[in-house]
């Protein structure tokens, strides 16, 4: 949820104390427009930055969809103050969501050329403060969340493993957690794959293997495990992913998607002519 | 300034309702640690969401140095379940602002081979809620912060000038204002330039002109007015940085330090080779 | 995560503009002592407000244990003043927390008399505010939390079904969510569990179903998806939980483990007499 | 005073981070119905909770009102994704609230049986967070919210007359506190009673004495302070009420009517059969 | 309370996004002397900007003690930097709480020469945020804080006595406030004022009169409800408390001690000479 | 930028848990009326208290006017509960602002006997949380807010310059700072004044200085340093104004403008004679 105070803490950013610039009267409309082609995202976040100023404001793009240069992904009219005022707010969260879901879509098309079911996901590699818009935009590009914070999924890792071995820390993680909660199991040698399998494992982390590697381990698990999900992660970049995505995973995580997009290029007109 | 309610929005956040993986006991060392090379930044920040957690917490590296794969940046020491809750925070944190930092290296490193003098500034396209740690990275990488939000400086804009004419446009900022704070103007047609600085502009604005149009509209204003600060701005990469710092401007603002940066990759290794 | 700006919320309520009732210098000792037999909980949430009036705190009884009429489960010492201020609304805290805990605790003792697996889980029908205290003092008292909030886990309702048909419903929800997350069908006849099931469910949600019924619907799941988990919910009493812990479910939820719970009775002693 | 933070704080708490439920489009309409008979309360925090979220709301029960299974008490109208959003924290807080006032009006009715004149009054022991809404749960089961805060009225307790000697107490948090501040004064030895009237007491607590003590006592303050109040207190229970009633006593306080009324029980259920 | 969520907004409000000014290393002390006579206040809260910003302080006079010009009130020691980012906010703090402990002090004083027994109070006329500190500053300065919200305490004002009548007004409010609370009668006609103490008023507020009328319904209402406490209000300056001090009222209340106070002057000094 | 937040926190300031004096069904009208004659400022803050509790709200007189005693600034319109709850916070933000702009009125026009050109300027001896409105009743009583915080300006202390000396002090600052901010430097010695001009001082503030002292100093920058601004500055009062004035100075600055004003007396009058 993005709330009122969120907003309000995000406006008083860019204001400050006493903003002399946009000291105007009247009314003016406005509009958001794409310089360059790409995936929209952000949308309802730079809506609700208007709204909260009492701008009327429509969307006038779908979440997700493809845009080009020029096409106008929202509209707004009102006080001409006020709408000076959230511009630079409205345009940053758009553009940096608009930029990740068109880095995902970049990535899941490039998937796709390869597999129609690999799916893409992001990882806790958020921007502090915009993690539900980050996990959004991921979802406008086509993309899969991953796991939204530390309550949301159990992750036995490496270390758990090796203190207790793999069958006793998935054992010890199905008690402390909830029923509703999965398991994922991080593996760095796939030998322990099955086993992982086999101890009740709802997904398995294939964590920085080459992809031929990632592929003997897929084929291991889905033998046996064709329930079980597997994930391969660490470091793949867009270039990786036609040869991650040959191997049969399931899931390819990213955390390049959030932290290294680079924005979507927007800029706000007003009726008059401001911007 | 970093909040303690900031910090504990960002912990919230990322670990929500009722965490399970790190329901450890005991004592642990940790140190976040460069895989890359670059310019350190957010390390501040990054040690004040351990120290939120009661964490002992040193930083290793200078805000600002150039850093390489290896080099620990910041170490602690402190509850294991509370170094695991706050890693990734603080990962993000620094990671986030070391790519800045970086990213404004690397342009400034670029002015440097041509000018001396000209400096490499930032815009208000930060990410919403991080302006601070931002405009912080950008110094941190030898750059300058340019306006902080609205109320530090006043820009005068192409419609403003197109409204009220230049010199009136100059003169009803000059009487809102402050004495204190400084006043740029926009040009986006060269003739105008001298006009400004005429009319008591601090600071002219040359948006998105061409290097050589640019340098041109220098020139007229040094040889009348030595004491105007010239700006060049819109949409200046990396690569058309030799070309406009060869023009002779004072500043050139770049959007993209900010809202295009990549991260920089750390990795946070606890004591006992957990992460 | 209980946040320092929650627990100066949660003082400031208590105390008002100027209390002049606890105008008392020195220092001094005290204890939480249970006044009737029970499940400890709450203790780290009561001690952090101890923490952040900067009084130290001590819980001398583990969260989830069962401790006895005059057992002291937290002890303090500080300013005589601070001790007073925080009191009232670490007992509350403690007091509220304990008593779900033990209201758990006799839930799943009285299913264990039946079954050793049936779990006791928690609902979304939580105090507001209070949402992750409670789900741990549901765990305290040996239950499970459910999930933690819409974003944790997915939810068919009836009307989806009635909408969709049961497959398309659980398509749709599977495409929209990620692969973290599980999905449950919620179905009032019994007659859909096994299309739920067929259709890739992982928890089925038999609502407001007599027992008998209920062991009807989880015989015919369990014969053909066996890894498929079952449970019951509506309106069930503690006087409930042995006929539905014979049926076989996996888990069955109660509502009132959080909103019908009576308070621990626990009373706050200081070390010269005074309460 | 109920805040939009408050409020916003609360849905955040139950939506998480990305709520894939409720992707609806469309509007519907709602009604929050009374599954048992009780007494309403609540109902203005529960259409507050609508309100933020710009759904039109109105309540179909008075405040204080009893009510029948199968009454509505608020009906609402809106974006469906919106209402259901909104539903559990609202039902949470109407069922919290009126299992309150319910409480409230069982013992005050009980009361009612035995004296005219006699008050039904809360304590301190409310739920963090909910001070102000309880407390208005109280009155609309026809209770005395007591004090609100420990600023609203000045409490001389047993150990304060320990240390001072009853009138010395009096005088000193007379001197404290402000005119328009009533002063109660605890007295577990009845003896004490008219010493505390004499001295200045608006209120004289009668801590833990049984009711043939309690009736003496009243007796003794009456006949010399009839302008006195006299509180009983300690641990009474519903089915004590009668005979504490009877001793003449003009408030009875009891810490349950807060810490441990069972909800009532209320569903909410949208036009289209949705809930 | 003053929060560490209110001292954060406070310095962040001084601070701004980037502090240039005091990137200053080492440890320094600093002093906050008195330029002027008067009476210390605010000292609390200036510690506790200090406090939360990690410096040692040590407050040397007490709260409500006389100083004269040169005195040292408070003093601290801590990291440069964070030493002068307190400064400022603490300085505007002691200087405001204590100018209207001195201006209180000398109303107190100026009533003192005619009664040993008028109290002099505030009113709900204080600075937004601010309410707490100013009501202790008037208690440090030998006032009464008078009510310190509308919770606090019930006041019948003349448009209820308009409407209902003076009696019924009166059973209004006693029955829909708490036993807690008192309740004061607004009179402007002093007829009025012996039917409020016989209907049950616990205060009557005699507003707007001069002083002989002022006598006269003092003498009215003490003679025949001795235990009724009668204040005076409405635009009272200092000079015109001699003559109210003499009519016998008990309280005189008077908004300027808030809203007009003259701030009491001064300086701040660090070890090494800063300021 | 006066956030709903900050709304919230201030009428919950003043309103307390349960208030139960403005218990009254119904619509009114509201006025507020002035009750002696200054200038208008804070109009907007107190609109907002109103519109925050969704009162329609018109200010019948424009920020900064001059008003006469019986002028109406703002009329409302609403439910009667919901204007007596925000009347009280309403009236404080206006009367508070409005006295500061009546006394930055009276300096300004008393230096205008002197002088066309002298700007009066506050300081930030603002009261904490006020920042913002006390800087707009400024500039509404004809005045210069001065730097808004730290951020906003760099100021060059007496300290640095015994540092390290005045060029050097200069230096250091220019090279920490942006382009984009000025840098006045204090000096107590006029000596310093020529070489703090020559250094690159933007504005240079002579501290405590005798006006012909001042007169002197002045006539040395301006002989040499046209542009640079000179403020004249430490404990200046009302009186000394003239002789100050007279200097030639540019700006005088006065912290007694925002923490010694007197308020405004403002009332306010419900249609039906409520108060």
């Amino acid at each position: 949820m993005l709330t009122d105070s969120t907003i309000e803490r995000w406006l008083a950013e860019d204001v400050g104390h006493h903003d002399v610039n946009n000291q105007v009267s009247g009314e003016t409309t406005g509009k958001l427009v794409a310089k360059e082609s790409g995936v929209a995202a952000g949308l309802d976040a730079a809506a609700a930055v208007f709204d909260y100023l009492d701008i009327d404001c429509d969307t006038t793009a779908e979440t997700g969809c493809r845009i080009s240069a020029g096409d106008c992904v929202l509209s707004v009219e009102g006080h001409t103050r006020d709408v000076l005022r959230g511009e630079r707010v409205a345009v940053n969260l758009a553009g940096h969501a608009s930029g990740i879901a068109t880095k995902t879509r970049k990535a899941v098309d490039t998937v796709r050329e390869v597999s129609e079911n690999v799916q893409v996901a992001g990882t806790r590699k958020t921007t502090p403060g915009l993690r539900s818009i980050e996990k959004r935009a991921i979802v406008a590009g086509g993309g899969d969340t991953h796991r939204l914070d530390l309550s949301h999924m159990m992750m036995v890792k490496d270390n758990h493993v090796a203190e207790m071995g793999i069958e006793e820390a998935i054992r010890q993680f199905r008690k402390r957690g909830s029923f509703t909660t999965k398991i994922e199991v991080e593996v760095e040698d796939p030998v322990r794959a099955p086993r992982a399998a086999q101890a009740g494992a709802d997904i398995i982390l294939l964590d920085n293997m080459p992809p031929e590697e990632t592929s003997r381990a897929v084929d291991t698990i889905q033998a046996d495990y064709p329930d079980v999900l597997v994930e391969a992660s660490g470091g793949i970049t867009i270039e990786d992913l036609p040869a991650y995505a040959a191997t049969g995973v399931d899931v390819i995580s990213m955390g390049s998607l959030t932290h290294s997009a680079e924005m979507l290029d927007y800029s706000f007109r007003t009726g008059d002519g401001r911007s």
